[in-house]
């Protein structure tokens, strides 16, 4: 059942031992409305604790700063910016996803698996729904709120470029400013900032750019010897996966990762009018209309081969290629 | 002599045959406060132009949409964002740099050429500036000079990345949105798309990448051969010039491009404590803390050799370097 902020700020208010969500593979946005709720509830006198499935990548790890570890058994559950049960993680989903009392989210696509949902899919990360019940709970923002939520906000739009932003998002971003976010440290470690392992991978990566179709369709390749060679960690190549679609004119870019076990995991990234949970579909893959991927358990000729097949035929369905 | 938002306002108002000066190499600031400046001027009925010493390039080109060309002997010269008079390109400068009745910028370092200057070096654009001067004239907003006010504030700030955002720039920013600036088509256009001659060009500048004393100093180099080799035109150099401070855990970045001309120019870059200007000074340079820039009219192993000790000297003064 959906909820308003006010119903949500209320059963927030009323409630005690809460166990907060985050989701597995965690990123900017599930941990900084997680931090960020958690401090407010603390702030209350509550228990309180976040839980994640995975490890909190190195960047991101200051939103645990100040937060108590708390043990109690939880009576009331939480899932931040989770839109099903299955990015939980195995552990945290087979142990909660079917407990959770109060789901709050901005993804259009939520399952309504929770008891209740505060959803706003207007809003460009969920922090900004989070910022919005803490405002109502009217617990006063600390500056590691502000952190936190500014992480989330900033993490979800590419620090204000996509379409997503609104208005809105960039009002709160600045109020989080004037509540003392550390905005331009935050932007910097996140946005600005490479591992040199990452730069030499970064290096190799361009060297593999292959154009295809009157440079409609762009293609990036990193093989186990590539990561080997610069040292990078698998964890960073998100980034890699950016940069075929980059390149001026190309509709569909495809970043292929050589796979420790063996075949290729592709990420595919498109721009209007093309559709990458579309492209992805045909290889048992999918995601977003913009980013999707999917996984061929072939060589890489022939991974690339069937890639650029669907790929043209979808640029000759949109009318793009002869 | 400076002057408050309210006496420029004033000194427009008054004026007609008004001709505004973009500085050379025009980025998106400089055209963006002189063509929304322009829009605003023409909106009071006045007879207004704006010129510049170098081309518009392409990706910034549509601040011209809808402005006439107007032939007129102007009687009220304006520079926007131009500290210096040597930063008006050789013509331009010669023709009009002594002769600037209104100066609007946002440089600490500016030179105070003209006959009064509207000065606010907390503005991380000009185009914060001209905002606040064309509410303050009291002409109605249009969604152009919108776009053209978001292009200069997104492209000053790396799109609200860098440290000279406040919540004002924030809130500037938001209003431009709600009058229709189109954000998510410019921030696409500028950040997430590369030209594939400037892929090429990365390509080869990340090749160039040294790192030097404990890696808190890292240059990149492009030579007039790697323009040829690729194809980039100078105009994209300033993407390159982030490229040596991302590098994790540099305090220092340089950026040198070899000139047509000879003699190399440098694009420092700096995180805190460092101060780029004060690096770019001691060149007889100069810029912002975080930003700055000077040109050496030296061999390629020269301009290396001096700025690395300035560098080291500069590095040493902060207590980062034995």
């Amino acid at each position: 059942m959906k909820v308003t902020l006010e119903e949500a700020a209320k059963l927030l208010t009323e409630r005690d031992k809460i166990l907060i969500l985050n989701h597995a593979h965690p990123d900017g946005d599930t941990l900084g409305c997680g931090y960020a709720l958690c401090h407010a509830l603390l702030s209350m006198g509550k228990q309180v604790s976040v839980l994640c499935e995975d490890e909190i990548p190195k960047v991101f790890a200051f939103v645990q700063n100040g937060i108590p570890k708390m043990e109690f058994e939880p009576e009331y559950i939480v899932a931040v910016d989770i839109a099903t049960v299955e990015l939980m993680g195995k552990g945290v989903g087979e142990r909660f996803g079917d407990k959770v009392d109060l789901c709050i989210d901005h993804h259009g696509t939520n399952k309504m698996y929770a008891d209740k949902v505060l959803l706003d899919d207007t809003a460009a990360a969920a922090c900004e729904i989070v910022y919005s019940l803490i405002e109502t709970m009217g617990v006063p923002f600390t500056k590691q709120m502000a952190d936190c939520l500014y992480l989330g906000i900033s993490t979800d739009t590419g620090c204000f470029r996509y379409s997503n932003v609104t208005s809105t998002t960039m009002r709160k971003a600045a109020a989080l400013m004037d509540l003392g976010a550390d905005c331009a440290r935050i932007n910097r470690e996140i946005f600005e900032t490479k591992s040199r392992t990452f730069a030499k991978l970064e290096r190799l990566a361009l060297n593999s750019v292959e154009m295809h179709f009157d440079d409609l369709f762009a293609t990036v390749t990193v093989t186990q010897e590539m990561f080997r060679e610069s040292g990078c960690g698998e964890d960073e190549f998100d980034r890699i996966a950016a940069i075929p679609r980059q390149i001026e004119g190309v509709l569909v870019g495809a970043a292929i990762r050589e796979l420790k076990t063996g075949g290729y995991k592709m990420s595919i990234r498109t721009n209007p009018p093309m559709n990458a949970a579309e492209i992805a579909g045909r290889m048992n893959g999918g995601g977003h209309p913009a980013a999707a991927g999917c996984t061929l358990m072939e060589s890489l000729p022939e991974t690339k081969r069937i890639l650029s097949e669907i790929v043209r035929e979808e640029l000759r369905k949109m009318g793009k290629l002869e």
